[in-house]
């Protein structure tokens, strides 16, 4: 494939906002931004490290690769708005191949409300990589960090988890409408999105926060296909609950009458579930609480790309 | 090396900004942007199209890849603020190597004012792959586009041209202040910084305005680099002011009155020429002009990576 000949189609396939005076086509993208807080966030797929594109379509692929940038806007309870594509091709890719790939970026950016103003073309003797950076606005709102987990608060969880690999994680849903509904009428801690596995995620928002938190094992939500899984990896459903990378749902803690009022009502059209609270009594770590209430300290085990 | 020590490397070397309320450490970064207009570009270099690591050390090539993505937001005319850096490292790459890269990365953004807020470390199969997106403000000012140049306009160039090969290309000073500066103190009509060639950038300005230009083939401010690399190629010194890429100039268009003041002055420390101006009478295309008046129509030729 030319570069230039892709650029082209790039500008033909591009989308329009009102606020974008000046998307591709000059020395910089020209936006317009409200006053107020932004976030923003990176993220690069490679062949062979994050995906083998023998077995991944180019669509399925531009979808995964802008998916994940925005489900760590949603990670934030912030509206994602802009995003600039890079792609590195390997010298050989056909035109076709490279066309598909950008319907993929395109069509879920805008899928999301968001527009591609940019990005940069590259061709080279390395496999394909592929970088999404998503900019994204507070709206008025607090960004949720990763810090704010409090003693006693409530862990929550959007979806089912597990077994993403079967399949899900390339059709997952980033959860940029619900963050920012639970951002907009709850008051959140902290929150994360489960890209390396929950316990993993977990982690990282004790780690933050300084704190330690205790799940329930009998309320994990183990999705069908981490039952699948678990009979041919010969591990448990919970195991890969509790392991498995891109669930991509949303993990927070909330305190606990919020916590009440969010769970009785559920107002999103999606699975939402009490899995823990944050310990009370100084205690760091991850633990398990088995049905019989004992108390198992579990190393955060996830996918982690070597 | 690791990604995990690598970040944790990454998180003790990060700038800190008033503006910054989260960097590296969360799902995004949480920055205050004013209220107004913005610019984002993202540019990748990948080894064996864009560089040799053979021939380039790691800090020299942090330095370049920051420095070229901080031209672009130049050309706009705006302040360069923030940056998200990516980098695929090859599985091999030494920690040693990936330190100095970061540094080069690093202390040149901190240079011209720009916090690292964010971005991406991968390993994988490929080459040495680094991609870097600014985020720019522009302080109440219009960012100058290239399909601003007007019938008429003067064009005219900042510093010395070709030959950036020999040695430039790595040690270019991204024109930011003198970018800003003129665009706060002259009205231009359009400007693109000269990373394909002077010609080839030129004709961007033009196709992107629909006007043509004539160039004064005597005027062109060619460079000592450009005449000792055209001992070596063969070629005319202006072949390679014309020809040659990565000059990292500012090249703009404004009235002749405006263009008139600015010579007159020259405010900046650095050389600043006319060299041409757009054509009145409506024919398209860039045209050179010899000291007899004879008009040459020219093909764009430039620098393009293969």
């Amino acid at each position: 494939m030319r570069e230039s000949v892709y650029i082209k189609y790039l500008r033909t396939i591009q989308g329009a906002s009102r606020d974008v005076l000046k998307g591709i086509g000059d020395d910089t993208a020209v936006v317009r931004v409200p006053k107020g807080l932004c976030v923003l966030t990176t993220d690069t797929l490679l062949d062979g490290t994050h995906f083998r594109l023998k077995d991944t379509g180019p669509r399925e692929l531009g979808r995964k690769a802008v998916a994940s940038s925005l489900s760590d806007v949603a990670a934030m309870g912030c509206r994602a708005t802009l995003a600039l594509i890079s792609v590195a091709f390997p010298h050989s890719t056909p035109m076709r191949f490279a066309r598909r790939l950008a319907r993929g970026l395109n069509d879920t950016a805008a899928r999301y409300g968001v527009t591609v103003v940019g990005g940069d073309t590259v061709t080279g003797r390395g496999p394909l990589l592929i970088n999404v950076t998503v900019f994204g606005v507070a709206d008025g709102l607090r960004p949720v960090l990763r810090s704010g987990a409090r003693a006693g608060d409530t862990v929550m969880v959007t979806g089912r988890l597990g077994g993403s690999i079967l399949g899900r994680h390339l059709r997952f849903e980033p959860r940029l409408e619900e963050a920012v509904y639970l951002n907009k009428n709850y008051r959140l801690h902290s929150m994360i999105d489960i890209s390396d596995g929950l316990s993993l995620d977990l982690a990282h928002i004790l780690e933050e926060s300084d704190v330690g938190a205790i799940m329930y094992k009998d309320r994990i939500p183990v999705s069908r296909a981490a039952h699948r899984l678990a009979r041919k990896t010969g591990k448990t459903p919970l195991y890969h609950a509790l392991s498995d990378g891109e669930d991509y749902e949303l993990l927070f803690t909330l305190s606990r009458p919020q916590a009440e009022r969010l769970a009785k009502k559920n107002p999103l059209n999606i699975p939402l579930t009490v899995i823990g609270h944050v310990r009370r009594d100084n205690v760091k770590g991850l633990y398990l609480r088995d049905e019989a209430g004992r108390l198992r300290r579990i190393k955060p085990e996830g996918y982690e790309h070597v």
